[in-house]
């Protein structure tokens, strides 16, 4: 009797006292629930296990578990142009009665006029323009909380849900998958690094400094005891394409085990990725127009041209996003 | 019976079965032996003990607790001259006969000549133009490989030991001791970012990722598939004085609740660190000519004369290496 009620109280506290702390998860139940049974669920699978197997070949340290993640288009919609522009709108709305020749000169008048197609043509150094006429001129903590402000308010045109209601279920269990499994997870986007953190860092579960994006100069003022860091209209580095790896390297100094991407911008960072012996490249293909939308070789946003030849002819994982997930949005779950 | 036997087990899981993860890490021995009982060393554990404590006013959430030090004359000697310069004084060396012009030209010629204090006097940016010199033209993995061949031979000039002997024993206690405590721990330092990595990483137990330091261009390249980062020999961002605090908004994003430094090249660190409501600012001043060097307001490395001044008017913890320290490199210990 005092044998059985030994193993009843032990059972009690090693699986309720300790178990959160238990250094290797048992991923019990499925870890990528939003996913269907395809190709690219099972590879990334296959590699984690692998990854985390010290009999296997392909074992990796935790040390050197590094996975990069783009934002825009990757963990969320980024159409019809990146959500930081709908931010930029409106902060140029404000800005321009004090600025009147805005209205005839480009990108501005994109901004004033709701031209979406417009402001997607001039790309990112359009944006990146936007950015350093409305962003800067404000110090670090205020810009902070401009994000944050502006968050609470804004829905998106066409959906009319918050932004940060339009992250991908699938990507935030992908997320969860690798963290749990000691993978530390980074953004490495083109976005801003001052607009990403407030917004995502909580719900990507990603501390702000494991959150990597374009960036502009700034300056510190003492200002007799009250310091600021003021953010100056110049662009300081432009996280994309080329820039990603380059950043990676000067940030992280270790390149990356697992990259995910869904555009040409992405390319380096996954070419950089491949030049492991044993590494996972992903990218998101975007193919469902009823359910978000459908986007590739042509478009303005996302472009997906070379690095979708690339990823087909050395095998990289393709997630398609149609057919390879159950769900597109979390709030889709309640439904 | 039953009852007692369920308290029992109880206690046998609670201590034994969980306690390596217990949150609250008890340190039952001292956790800076290398310290005498002074008041710099009393104001590190009170704060380390109010910031783990819940029931504290001042207690600091996991996620908050950033801690930044500096890397030369904090961490490790930085006499006669930043270490980092003994490693380009020997690629100078090497790369000489085909420049026949530094023989005659600043700062070149000090690198030749041994010239310690003419080089010191030129500063951080003359550092910087000997960096750009030997540093450039080369990928990132090549410069990592040559950092490290340098090291395993390079002795320092007069002591006669490693570069990477000669960090204090003292401070690694504190970084250990804040790591146990769930302070990240962060370099920022005016030294160069991919010199440090390689040497320091593993002694201090800080992931490349958490050194922070200057930075030359770097250009992305893929090669047909062998892809690489080229350093391109031009300045990217100079990590000292205000670069400090920009650095870290820009890279970690959050501000730092601990700072520790030894220069007025620190100085905004600390006063950025000191604009929290609770924080722990600490100097280390250079008082011992026996064992170690001692300099402060008059010292072509290492100034310390404005914050010395900011130190003392606003109570923040000074080390005076001569009193507080009771050994100053680790290999003291074996004696």
């Amino acid at each position: 009797m005092k044998k059985i009620y030994f193993f009843i109280v032990s059972f009690v506290f090693l699986f309720f006292g300790c178990s959160e702390n238990s250094e290797k998860k048992n991923i019990e139940n499925d870890p990528l629930p939003s996913w269907n049974d395809v190709q690219s669920k099972q590879q990334i699978i296959d590699f984690v296990n692998s990854s985390i197997d010290t009999s296997s070949p392909n074992f990796i340290p935790i040390s050197e578990r590094i996975a990069t993640f783009d934002n825009d288009g990757t963990i969320w919609s980024e159409q019809p142009v990146y959500f930081q522009l709908f931010f930029v709108f409106d902060e140029i709305k404000e800005l321009a009665p004090e600025h009147p020749e805005w209205k005839t000169q480009e990108p501005f008048s994109f901004a004033l006029e709701n031209d979406l197609e417009g402001l997607a043509s001039s790309g990112m150094h359009g944006l990146m323009t936007l950015l350093m006429a409305t962003h800067a001129n404000i110090t670090s903590e205020e810009f902070k909380q401009t994000v944050l402000e502006w968050a609470k308010g804004a829905k998106h045109p066409t959906l009319q849900r918050s932004f940060t209601d339009l992250v991908y279920q699938p990507m935030l269990e992908l997320l969860s998958y690798l963290q749990e499994n000691d993978f530390k997870t980074y953004i490495v986007s083109g976005g801003g690094v001052d607009f990403m953190r407030p917004l995502v860092s909580e719900i990507y579960n990603i501390p702000p400094e494991q959150i990597i994006g374009s960036t502009i100069k700034t300056r510190y003022s003492y200002n007799e005891g009250s310091p600021t860091i003021d953010r100056i209209p110049e662009i300081m580095f432009i996280d994309d394409k080329e820039g990603k790896p380059e950043n990676i390297q000067r940030i992280i100094g270790r390149k990356p085990v697992i990259a995910v991407g869904n555009s040409d911008g992405d390319l380096a960072m996954l070419q950089w990725t491949a030049s492991n012996k044993n590494f996972l490249n992903i990218y998101v293909r975007h193919t469902d127009a009823e359910r978000e939308w459908a986007y590739d070789r042509d478009s303005h946003v996302g472009q997906l041209d070379k690095g979708l030849d690339q990823a087909a002819a050395e095998g990289w994982t393709i997630i398609d996003i149609e057919k390879d997930w159950k769900v597109i949005y979390p709030f889709e779950l309640n439904n």
